[in-house]
């Protein structure tokens, strides 16, 4: 490999690694904002987006030069493509951040209640599903990788949970309805938070392993919900 | 351009129209067995989402088997990474087919209701923005990418008027709550599908003027929905 093309691939990891943080802080911060109904952090991460939007496609157009200019093989290539997608799916991790944050200022002009108990599960285990994603690309890690794809239907299984209560409160306690919408809301980007951990999980698996593992989990978790 | 590589771009884009087909029929299906609570069509659909899982993979495949082989310069690294990007973006629809027919589903079980005109009319646009997104991917026509970027604040604007009504009909007819709330997602899966047809636009753009038009939408659409 040129010594050109390492130091590309370098500054490209590095700049994979400081989206990776920012999406990950986040989403955090968007289940911070959501448990403290804090309407000045949510407007934060309204506004930050475009920041990662601004990250992304400058990521992307760094992707296409390499490829461009050092047309690149075999794993340098690989890590290129993987890079890619990676960098996609971050976007739309923030993206769904935006999306929380949007339902905060909802809940927040909504009579308060108190968060349901299986929201709380859901936030955790997509943070955590999340959190290893990551981790499974900085340390190049398959066997983590692997762990989340199989992870990933705790996460579909506490979304279930929230809809089904959900659907019951909105029974029970109509008066609470438009704040019950909101939750189920933010209880469907989590669960999609889980899925792009997942996407990102099974880039990190071609990236090392050179094999596409797309919807053979999909298949294996076929009781997953709509 | 090498006869190989030549010979190899056109088949990758049969197969990349012949996915496109594919995911439009299963959509238009979808919409289709929501309007007759056909249960049958949407097991059908349901089913047929593996032969769209499968058909995206092999084309994921052949873009990197392309990149590897010959590494492709400047129109032709341009159209794969496009390819690429589409494939994702057509799987991503067919899934959303797939999770309005689980709506279907449950639908049918619930007690049966009029559908909203206004999910009707959302129903439409997306179907109507999906074809005009792949038509410009067909005809190689930006000027109808462009117009698709900018008619999807129309489908949101749809969704957000179903989810006004939704929010309305739960107070007033708790009855339907549950199928209310199946309407609710289908409209959400809709809308979803309309942000596809759009990146699939901005892809065709990328594609025809080497452009990342990603997101400079977005930032004009501010009025856009959580």
């Amino acid at each position: 490999m040129s010594k050109h093309l390492e130091h590309e691939l370098d500054r490209l990891e590095t700049q994979l690694l400081t989206l990776s943080a920012q999406v990950e802080e986040s989403i955090h911060a968007a289940v911070r904002a959501l448990e403290n109904r804090d309407v000045a952090l949510a407007e934060q991460i309204i506004h930050d987006d475009r920041i990662i939007d601004e990250m992304e496609v400058d990521l992307e157009e760094e992707c296409l030069k390499i490829l461009a200019l050092y047309q690149p093989v075999a794993g340098d290539l690989r890590f290129i493509i993987a890079a890619l997608k990676i960098n996609n799916e971050l976007e739309r991790v923030g993206d769904l951040a935006a999306s929380v944050a949007k339902r905060v200022r909802k809940l927040a002009a909504a009579p308060p209640i108190d968060l349901p108990v299986n929201l709380r599960e859901l936030a955790e285990k997509t943070l955590s599903l999340l959190r290893q994603s990551l981790d499974s690309f900085v340390r190049l890690d398959t066997q983590l990788a692997h762990q989340v794809c199989f992870l990933d239907k705790e996460v579909d299984k506490r979304n279930r949970a929230v809809e089904k209560m959900v659907t019951q409160a909105l029974k029970e306690t109509p008066d609470q309805d438009e704040a019950m919408l909101q939750i189920l809301w933010v209880a469907r980007s989590l669960e999609r938070v889980g899925d792009h951990a997942t996407n990102i999980a099974e880039d990190v698996i071609y990236m090392l392993e050179g094999e596409i593992v797309r919807h053979t989990m999909k298949k294996k978790n076929s009781a997953k919900t709509a």
